[in-house]
């Protein structure tokens, strides 16, 4: 289970979605200009795509202030910004970058209004104190605050910020004005967004295809294989849910897969195979988390998946009463990485007894070697079909893996390493199992010699664990993990 | 048509609805309770009505540090500050007034984090100077905002908060900390209930009974007399808008009344009659816009009716192409009681031989007593009756009120007095006509002496009549209304 | 509880609902008319509203032919019955009178067809005997049948055939021929309205407002004396359900009222008080069906009234398992009138002393005079506030009241003569209890002396009874109402 | 364009809905079986799948006499019905087949009771005559329809008797009896799927994934090559229409794809090309018919397609006023089969001098051998790539697929011996155009040596050419192809 967003798969239908958000956008805006004639007089229509005229810009910044002035009133301001954001869509990435730099640096807080509203600040009395705090928050607000928000008269304008801010982390490499800017339009979309505006669903079979597809293009921790697939995924034996804002009611921001089955899951491939019959529902004992993906990188930062994970927890306890476990069967993206370099640099020994049974291991008693040796076996997936092989490592990468996930902390020492253990240790999960060839995919390989973890979601314990995980960085292991160590 | 909200009326209603949404909050919380055990364990549940309790007020602040530290994972925050708000439900106004009080006071803004980062702001080189305002910025923002946001997760979050607003600008008295809560839970729904999220629908008969008996509890301008009255004013000829935003479907935030007719109106009491026959919508020229109320006290100062009146104009032309006149027919709430003042005070003169005719008012040469002439006529609605005193008193007091909605202003010397005239005037609306017994019910008579206004909306000069009106206070006028002056 | 419907009242709506009607089908079929030209032009759109001219006659006749010729095609035709129709909507009473007559007497079956299907049949060997009894099967449908259904081409077709079988019951008379085409229209309806069609709807006050009204119009048992009332009966302890059928959207075809109360209620006026306080549904033990009304006229004869309450009861039982008891609270429409007869004729005798206590019914022995002094007293509803009288007439007429719903049979000596009983002993239900001024109304004391019957719906005899009282006609029976007699 | 159905691909989606219906109507009939207890109890649940038992046939029959005899009453017969059609559900073809003639053999009419009704109808005077005809008509009617319709009460009744139709179909072989009840199910059934009650939607992208993949099973005509195919089918410059009965949802009755176009199409394999751009629907000025597919095979022989046709051409007019020709891309199923046959028993005479240029034909002169020359050459799909046999051949095979559809007939020397000819000949359509090689898969080589037609519907014409060809058999064509012959 990986938050990391999966960006190129889906390039084609944000594209298509570009189309026809664009078109939209035009119809109305068609009707705005028609209606409130004079509006769009001013401003040029044709920009180039790159932005590279200084005339562009010069009308562009003026448009602006039009917007920020509200001139003509709040209506036309408003449709005025409208036809910014779609002048906007029409931009390459090189005009949008110059769109957005505009935005960024030309519309700043005002140094001098700040200035004197800490000098007021600083003199007022306990009578005046609110007042000039207020003044001094309201002097710190970057002006283009008000442009973000009038982009919302979009015909899809909370997409449209969605997407902006996704344009934004893509073009922002080190230009602190649009980090910046950025920053605003996070904390902006971090209150739109706010979880309770957002609506849970259920996502089967019976939904839309153009719904559905979507699934298939953000799913960032086992691919879809086709259609086929995914009606798999949403048998009667399995669960989607899904986050969704009321004003983007076609595009999930963030969605978990659940498997009802009997018994803890030690093997992803197994809830992945279309060939085996549906389960019947009604007597599972334990539910599997085995996918969870954010599908909108504009909202990077803003959190949503522990909100998911416990409301779908309640869902599922009120709908199948004999659920009595709820786990997750996740990947450790990071593991394979962090062992090469940590036997490599000694921060992680393997003890020489425990790969006696692999020559070329055994006899690299250097850790470079060593894990030079290591990574040579892992590469190659032919190592699934050696016994002995698999004899040897089973324990060894076990017992590196336990340590990984509930050892190896982030610089502040809290943090785990492994982004899908701090997620789950966050919401208070347990670190139960972990399952030798659990996902023996390609990737699965790749990423983690084919272990999978469970997480278990003990609603007894959950605030327990979350406190002592935030305040001190311990861990909840079950007993078995804990042997591992 | 006038902005000011109808209280008393839907006092009733209120509390249905507050009943009705306790009980859903209660079996949600219920919910919580069981499921999120341990939570709602460390804060009584029999606090007193009143919060006159130390330990109440105590325990109360301890729960609200809790939701502030997220202590439990964000999750169970949101739930203990669900059950906060459903104690908040639970008081009653002394009650509610000390939770507010608590929140307002107790959860402020550190002073010397300010400080420090006012220090830091001062030093930043240019590299740093964006990271410092964002911390200065973020310094200023007072703790209860964070509580105010988390009351979201309530099941009627957005409803708790604008209801919670209500409270505050009732109970506010003189108190500054309150008056800053207020402005600080203004600004958080002005941000939630940014234009670009509300909902434009037409309400007809066909809409549930639940929703339409609030259009007769809300209706602020002509009471409606019972459930034929509402039918009549969603005939064929009439349509009802209003705008909603997605989480709070059933309460409509402000709602507009039109007419369909030949010929602009200028007499209120035919829009309001039922056994005139319903007219023939697509043959109207004239859409006669007679009524617009404000139906949540809780948003007060955050404006929509400009986009209400501007997008209502849309979806008529649209519908119906053959209307060539977007009018009002409105109150001048005002008009008498500045009328009575101006006159005895001398800043309005009325002619003397313009009263000839009506031998009390000439005969009181003297200001003070021409008022008191005035009044005593004009309190006694059965002068409507006397031909001589109409005849008399039509260019007299149409002469006085295109005086007071075009001439007279506010202390910034800009605005307009009158409210509504203001609110008009500043969508881009033009004063087009005076209407002698626009509205002779006693109402109308008691507010205006029976006199109603058309203000016109002419798409080709909305914006250059606000940008007048905005920037010089310039109002414009009809020829004819020109002539009165 | 009962079946008749009630006419006059809605008059008023039926006639708005025709009037939109004719306005839906009108812009349809200028539609039709534009598309498939030609189609309109062989009739005269000029017909004289009562049909009286011959060549109007002699037009329809043929278009009539026409359809069902299917000349230019089957959608031609249905656009020509279509056009029919609109002119059927355009008459008054007289010319659909006439209209009816002509399809009724017109479009007949062939007399020489059947001789000669039955000549076929008769001859018919072992192989060829389904083929002659299918061809004689169909040489006896009346041509008028294709005809009828034909008319479901229109936008409200199902509603318009409803609504055309309710005028031919009204205008029958005694005309065999339009009585025949009643019988088959109301085959037709009775296929197309088969209760596997039907959508049980809980009814609420979150329903249209469209739709709350035809409850008010429809009531046939308690009249509603307004929104309040209504309001008042589908709050949170009541429940209100209907058949709907999905051509008819907006059109209850029946409707029942159950209120959830704790003991079995004997007292209408107590259910209808809308000052009481708002009951617990959960706590409550008892449904009881207070009201049945049957809304559309034109589907007499067709009953969906069994299915109703036992669907109901099974949704009942399933969201308030704590009910233990199914019953109603049913008037006895008849029981006054045949009381006053019985008595007169001696059929039904009421013992000399149990009238000892009032003077004018002791004296009067002879039969003739003790009903017209029974009558004299009940006539006068002030007789409800004599204690003497009530105190004598108590056992006297809840005994002759029992004897009259339980021992009264139709002429086929098995059916109930009371409508209201008939209707729920076919159902299975059971004479539970008289209730004694369960409705002191106007209409309650002159329809029955102010007596109420419960009848009880236990689901464990249901089946039992029901045969009971088809095949012998034995009534179920309390012990209190076995008692009585 | 064919109307047979696709029997064979969707076999599996049956399988499934099956099971979907069975598991709902098992928990439906669970509820029945404990709310109204003792109507099971007397219908073993132990039923052979084959139905090969005598005693469960036994059962059965009583069983159904119970149902006809409304034992228990209307409520409980129902009830008993479901019981009865989910026994049917789980039998395999040989347990259907048997059950099936019990309700065909077993409950017919009563040839006494007919004798009877003949005799009253001989006798009756004018009065009586219409009684007599109902009484004859009534005693006609056999008793299992009164079953079938009983049937209707299950979950998804109609949808069930709707698949018992198709059982019937493929069950019947030569019974009598079960094509007397298969006869009797479809008079029910055209009744119910009156043209009046069926609902005509737009299909796009946005329907559930649920109801799109049974376009996909159901596609007669061009089948879908997956869901990318589909997609581009559902583009914005296509169109799908569907008819759907308001009990069967989830259900398309028939549907009809249509591509917005410039110019009539001449070659199907351009429609179907995802590679190709979409087009602008607003600028085309043709709409083409491609594939027009009935969906369920339980419904044969009611006809929907003309319905649809035009609605769709209604629809399409309102929403792109540019459309200015509506004609179809049409496969002509059984030409080759007819040529071959015609040219071998010398019906159709291909001239000698028209094959000069290939040998083999040209030296065939017996009709015979043509024939076996002919199919030696069209066997084989590479004669598509010899540029001098296509130029030989396709005036020839031009010409004798203009006299294969315009000339030749069925039996009743009326209707076109081709169906898909028939088909729109009977909706008034004109054949147009033939294009050689319009669709040259495999498919459209085997059936037509790769010849498609283009039908043109003329709004203007529809109803003339109805006339003529319905009672004629002349058959419009074009100037085109009237050259051709």
């Amino acid at each position: 289970m990986s938050e990391p967003l999966k960006i190129t798969a889906r390039a084609e239908l944000d594209e298509a979605n570009e189309n026809r958000q664009q078109s939209e956008s035009a119809s109305w805006l068609r009707r705005i200009r028609n209606v409130w004639r004079g509006i769009a007089g001013s401003f040029s229509s044709t920009v180039r795509a790159d932005l590279s005229s200084a005339n562009d810009i010069r009308l562009l910044r003026e448009q602006m202030q039009a917007c920020l002035d509200a001139r003509g009133g709040e209506v036309s301001a408003r449709a005025r910004a409208a036809l910014l954001g779609e002048t906007y869509l029409g931009l390459d990435d090189a005009g949008r970058r110059r769109f957005l730099q505009l935005m960024a640096s030309g519309f700043e807080i005002d140094r001098k209004t700040v200035d004197a509203a800490i000098e007021v600040y600083h003199n007022a009395g306990p009578e005046d104190r609110l007042k000039a705090e207020a003044r001094l928050r309201r002097s710190l607000q970057p002006k283009h605050m008000k442009l973000l928000m009038q982009f919302n008269a979009l015909p899809q304008g909370v997409k449209f910020l969605v997407d902006m801010r996704s344009d934004i982390i893509r073009l922002t490499e080190d230009d602190p004005f649009l980090l910046g800017l950025g920053n605003d339009l996070r904390e902006l979309l971090s209150s739109w967004f706010d979880i309770g505006f957002l609506e849970l669903q259920r996502i089967s079979w019976d939904h839309p295809a153009a719904l559905l597809e979507k699934l298939i293009a953000y799913e960032a921790v086992h691919a879809f294989r086709g259609w086929d697939d995914l009606k798999n995924r949403l048998e009667s034996d399995r669960r989607c849910f899904a986050f969704f804002h009321p004003r983007m009611p076609q595009e999930p921001l963030i969605f978990v897969q659940v498997a009802l089955v009997n018994g803890m899951s030690d093997d992803v491939s197994v809830l992945l195979d279309e060939s085996l019959p549906v389960g019947a529902a009604e007597e599972a004992d334990t539910a599997i988390f085995y996918s969870i993906s954010n599908a909108q990188s504009g909202l990077a930062g803003i959190s949503f998946g522990g909100f998911l994970i416990k409301r779908v927890v309640d869902l599922l306890h009120a709908e199948f009463p004999g659920l009595k476990t709820f786990a997750t069967l996740s990947p450790l993206p990071g593991f394979r990485r962090w062992l090469s370099r940590s036997v490599a640099d000694g921060s992680y020994v393997i003890p020489d007894d425990a790969v006696q049974g692999i020559r070329s291991l055994h006899e690299a008693t250097e850790t470079k070697n060593r894990a030079a040796a290591l990574d040579a076996i892992l590469d190659d997936p032919r190592w699934t079909e050696d016994d002995n092989v698999k004899r040897v490592l089973e324990p060894v990468l076990k017992a590196a893996a336990a340590h990984y996930l509930a050892r190896e902390k982030r610089s502040d020492g809290r943090r785990a390493r492994d982004p899908v253990a701090h997620f789950h240790l966050t919401n208070g999960a347990r670190i139960e199992r972990l399952n030798w060839l659990g996902d023996s995919s390609s990737n699965g390989l790749r990423q983690a010699a084919g272990l999978m973890v469970n997480y278990l979601y003990d609603l007894e314990k959950i605030e327990e664990n979350h406190e002592a995980y935030s305040f001190t960085g311990d861990t909840a292991l079950s007993s078995g993990v804990k042997r591992l160590l």
